[in-house]
């Protein structure tokens, strides 16, 4: 690739992570507001939920520094992120906010997913490790925030593709690497794909099979 | 020990290890299943059930790969079963199919316990710490499992001894281990004392020292 | 410094380190006897609360051994005060316990949320990193304690400063080592100021700003 196209698909990568950890500290702010938890446990959901996954998938694969340790100004961000929500947003604005992340949301579980499987490949991971190790980043940040604020995760419960979206992604990542292209065409590819199937699932309200009880 | 013998021993761990992987997991599958998850929440929640402990104690000893890493068919085996069951079982299975766990899940917390703190000593851990890692190895996924599905972990509420057993098998292990006997003995001394108390605990209805309250 | 007052420094610390880690195992004691745990139960949560924060900042910093391995009497002393608790503390004296818990708890979070900030620089983390590790510390013990007990954490729902006040030290002890003072002054200081502002937050009834909702 020439410097130009990668330097600006480094720029457009940057771009797509401040949106997408914006919209997943949100997801936490807005949790904790509903809870009525006070400054303080609005500022950890808000962080458990932007941070929680990339640092349990490090965690697992024993990587350090944790990419929030390494840049210092996204804990930083999301920190103004809080005290910015909790001057601004009431809970009229909700549903609104929520809607808005969408975008940024689904974006963000495509990056996530594909970047964490592929550092995963990296790690020397089996395919489906890496595939998992994908899920894990896009997903558990929800999940702790979930589980701090004393529910089901969503991720869990919600019946619309979420996490599967992410199993796809990682896939198609673990795909594209085995035929041998780079690694920043393997993780816009896993972007895609995930990215694209959560979108079309939000569209056309795609069902998760459910458990047929009886 | 002759090879033939200890190539026996070595499948009938085998054995054990899977019939246990699959009670764990299928506790988790019932669990997700009470709780009205969709196929995301009773694979990952059986996944948790499963491999949680074992996780749980890598982290703590700083070992990888984890098991499920090194042996990736364990991760396969697991969604095949949590498939499976969702095609299959229904809610009127879980009652019998929980009794049919019994037995395994007693193998299980045995093996685990055992060999959980069997390999915290070979990390030179204290006595004490090797027995808490042990446990940790047996307990924790379904502490995992119940933690994610919103409930207090049934280890700690139930009064019938789960933990205790596991904690007895790692003394043992630390115990025969002191005394200069091999590893795999150690393991399988273990396990007995664990799996051992954990049936007579269910057969003569055991139970914890209740808290007086008053 | 000369080795007297080093010394007694040190004999000071230990004392401050034994009082803190018996009130946050008792904190976990009168949580799990609400939530009516059994025997086991009592002693995870115990353990949880007294162990948790400074595991998940060295699991966080890959830092090995954790202080209760390395120290393994501090274990078995939270055993012992368990079995005790069991055997003596009723309902009727958990008021009461709380209340007298108050000063070792301040003085808890004090030297947690210093020392693990103090342990944080000099592993080279960044000075807001070092902070965010001192509140792990001192806060995330009581955190893991509420979610296993299945509560939403009282530290992120209170509304009384007590992450506020690990936060405030944990700056302390950052604004004193870049000040080229030595650790020791830095987490003596650190730790007065998170404890005083605690134990006036306490007296004075402050609040942290609550979210206003409409």
């Amino acid at each position: 690739m020439s410097p130009i196209v990668s330097q600006t698909l480094s720029t457009a990568q940057t771009f797509v992570e401040v949106a997408a950890t914006a919209a997943f500290a949100l997801s936490g702010v807005i949790e904790a507001a509903r809870k009525r938890l006070d400054a303080v446990g609005v500022t950890v959901v808000a962080c458990l939920a932007a941070f929680g996954g990339g640092t349990l998938r490090d965690i697992l694969l024993d990587r350090r520094p944790f990419f929030w340790v390494a840049h210092t100004w996204y804990v930083w961000a999301v920190l103004a992120l809080c005290v910015g929500a909790m001057l601004t947003l009431r809970s009229k604005h909700f549903k609104v906010t929520e809607r808005a992340m969408l975008w940024p949301d689904a974006l963000g579980l495509g990056l996530f997913a594909a970047s964490g499987a592929q550092i995963a490949m990296d790690a020397q991971m089996p395919s489906l490790i890496a595939v998992v190790m994908g899920v894990v980043t896009a997903v558990f940040g929800g999940v702790l925030r979930d589980v701090v604020c004393n529910e089901i995760p969503s991720a869990f419960r919600d019946h619309r593709p979420y996490a599967v979206c992410a199993f796809a992604g990682g896939w198609a990542v673990v795909g594209v690497d085995l035929l041998g292209a780079s690694p920043t065409v393997a993780v816009m590819t896993g972007a895609l794909v995930a990215t694209l199937s959560r979108l079309l699932a939000i569209r056309f309200d795609w069902r998760l099979p459910a458990w047929r009880s009886e």
